[in-house]
């Protein structure tokens, strides 16, 4: 993309309402615009991030076998009533009226609609075991929403439910949510620590959120710091493999780590002193087994191998898409700007032209992008007029990892600038080399796959 | 993906709800589900295609240098009465309040948002020419909704919008939507006809529909049958080039061709006898310029290179997304179900197991699977122990352009069965030569690259 032709209006000053650093980056970088109070446009550069992060999150729930599907915004009344929620779900739900004046409502989360799908078409057990998920905009008219997209109203959630005959093996899919998650976040360049949470409204005796650390996080969290050095890396993992999930589960959730919510004071006792943590973080994420609750309440049985009826066994499992964006930001920026994971990066590299309008230069430039985009990425080529420090302070505020000098200069002596946005380093290189450097960084992320 | 491990419910019944065929097959072939009168839940397979097609509308706009961003579904009422529709729109629009009584709606379209965005960020000429769009959700109240995603509630939609200093400039980008809607639609296997079409509620003197011929149309139309020889191909085009651009909106519109809202009798009776066609069809698209009629109303100027400020000259331009797969259906599809033309086709090709259990014919589709998955393509395998007929059966009403036929008799001969969904013809080749085919076919029908 070259930024001539691009949508991307960055704001000098600190946006007022922002309270938190991802916000004012969001907004001062030109990813998002607040239409009306905790409901976002997500401008192209925000969207384009958006999508990379919900790309990663498909791509992770294909490969441990999840089936992706679409379900409505606007639903029902009717099937809430069935589980007992629709009165009990309070004044976050957003209802309305259609014109024939039935009560619908704008889905928070999707457990009664899934369930009535299921109920229609499954009946045996020889159809389990079954994982489906969406990745679909979601409202919760909260009642104060702030900090930009990480509590806004209108946001965009993962959503994926399991159906099983049994406990175990609804423990099993949890187990499997559990894996990917991990390996998600990873490829986001974020650390979350799967925490022991409380059920909530869903309700669930197993259920672990994921935070990641960060001061502005909404919860307080207490850990044992030998959790956070645990990493999934580029383990191969066999999602079939009861056995192999549940031995990352245990890896990953045998050190102390929990939320306010659970905190257990005798126990966060008991870890060597030096390695008790409190700090406080952002929940990005949530899977829940919540056994028959569902099923039961809205007839959602199926025949097992004896022939006998028995309610499915569910569980639920969220990512927050949307405040992604925000968490990446809050673990991962500078007094300058954003400082984007390779994974979820909008462009690969930013160009910088010192001298637009210099024959030079501009083919220079020219050739780094043709190259760039010939092998399958992305550059934010800074065409523009401008002066250089302007054109620096706007790709360090937009955070591209990897950035490409390229003045007059350095073109008599063959090469351009390579600057690492996360370390501020700089190394000249031919332009073939900085490429070539470029594109062996990127197929270490490769992009989501897609459908 | 294998059949085995997928969520696929097709029904051996015609739904009696369903009055026409591609409402009929979709529900027949598990792709969608009603959740509630007009609102639809995207099964997986539903979800797959409905993926193809947003993925080639992003490709095809992000050719003709249109910019993704993504506006939100709810909205608050007070920009609408900015521009006078609030009023106006009528029981269509969904109208709610929210928490704190401030009235909200879901976003019908949206001309008023992205005009505020426009106005709040861009005040010169030299930001322009500027296109920007979505593929969002939205909402209008159909008093009667009916035929299936033909006629939904909440439906999927494409909505690009165009901001230039003149009206000359603004009918370029008239003209660059109307190439790249020719080109998405001939990706999908589709012809749609420009048709010259009546403004309606959102105004404008320039304005096309695109129309797919198909008896189960809602529109009638009138036209010359030359018009349905004008292929696009694979013809390259310059879309800066406001020469080029103008020369196929000419091609495309100099042959009579309208729906009853704009039919002119007397016009039509010049075109000779043997090429008059009365037909109906169904608009999957239509393209305006309505000038400055929000640009005025909400105050969205630009200064010109002559430091006048004048309100920016506008247009919008939808393609129904959700609609387009039952357009393409009503286009194609037989007595035995769907053909999906290979650009939006959920899976590439079919592997049938005749001998599930068969260590050999196993062993064969297991090959063939892992090749063609090799190559980037996505088979799905009928690995469940069935008859060949309900095997044969599922696979013509899924509409997979391609199956691939394995059996113990015709390996024993080395061979298995390649067979066209839409000419109905098998050849017997190597497994080898299969998947070499299979290849060279899409080839010829790249995916989109997303993002």
């Amino acid at each position: 993309m070259r930024l001539s032709r691009y949508f991307l209006p960055v704001l000098k000053e600190n946006p007022s309402e922002a309270q938190i650093v991802s916000h004012r980056y969001m907004l001062r970088a030109g990813m998002i615009k607040q239409s009306a109070a905790g409901i976002y446009s997500w401008l192209p550069l925000g969207f384009k991030v958006l999508k990379k992060i919900e790309g990663i999150v498909h791509d992770e729930q294909i490969r441990a076998g999840h089936i992706p599907m679409q379900m409505p915004t606007m639903q029902s009344a009717d099937l809430w009533r069935e589980s007992g929620r629709y009165e009990a779900y309070g004044q976050e739900m957003l209802r309305m009226k259609d014109r024939h004046d039935r009560d619908m409502l704008f889905t928070p989360t999707a457990e009664e609609l899934i369930t009535d799908i299921f109920r229609s078409h499954v009946n045996s057990y020889k159809d389990l075991p079954l994982t489906m998920y969406q990745i679909q905009w979601k409202f919760r008219d909260e009642i104060r929403p702030r900090f930009g997209v990480m509590r806004g109203r209108e946001f965009y959630m993962k959503d994926g439910y399991n159906f099983d005959l049994t406990k175990e093996d609804a423990l099993h899919a949890y187990n499997r949510h559990l894996v990917s998650y991990l390996r998600t976040y990873e490829r986001m360049g974020l650390q979350a620590i799967p925490m022991r949470a409380d059920g909530g409204p869903i309700g669930g005796d197993y259920t672990h959120e994921f935070l990641v650390l960060a001061d502005t996080g909404e919860s307080e969290v207490f850990y044992d710091s030998a959790v956070t050095d645990l990493t999934f890396g580029d383990r191969e993992i066999d999602y079939d493999s009861v056995e192999q999930c549940q031995g990352v589960l245990e890896e990953f959730t045998s050190k102390y780590a929990r939320t306010d919510e659970t905190h257990d004071a005798a126990l966060f006792d008991e870890i060597p002193e030096e390695r008790r943590r409190v700090a406080r973080g952002i929940e990005v994420g949530q899977i829940f087994y919540f056994g028959t609750k569902y099923s039961e309440a809205m007839g959602a049985n199926v025949q097992g191998p004896d022939g006998k009826q028995s309610p499915v066994h569910m569980g639920s499992h969220g990512i927050g898409v949307s405040r992604l964006l925000g968490a990446i930001i809050e673990a991962s920026h500078d007094d300058k700007g954003i400082i984007w994971p390779e994974g979820v990066t909008p462009f690969h590299c930013g160009i910088v032209n010192l001298k637009q309008g210099d024959d030079e230069a501009d083919a220079a430039c020219e050739a780094l992008y043709q190259a760039l985009t010939a092998a399958g990425l992305e550059p934010l080529y800074d065409d523009r007029k401008e002066r250089a420090g302007g054109k620096f302070a706007t790709m360090d505020l937009i955070g591209l990892p990897w950035r490409i000098t390229v003045g007059p200069r350095g073109l008599k002596n063959g090469v351009v600038e390579l600057t690492s946005r996360r370390s501020g380093e700089s190394e000249e290189l031919s332009p073939e080399a900085a490429v070539q450097k470029i594109i062996e960084i990127y197929a270490k992320h490769p992009s989501s796959r897609g459908f």
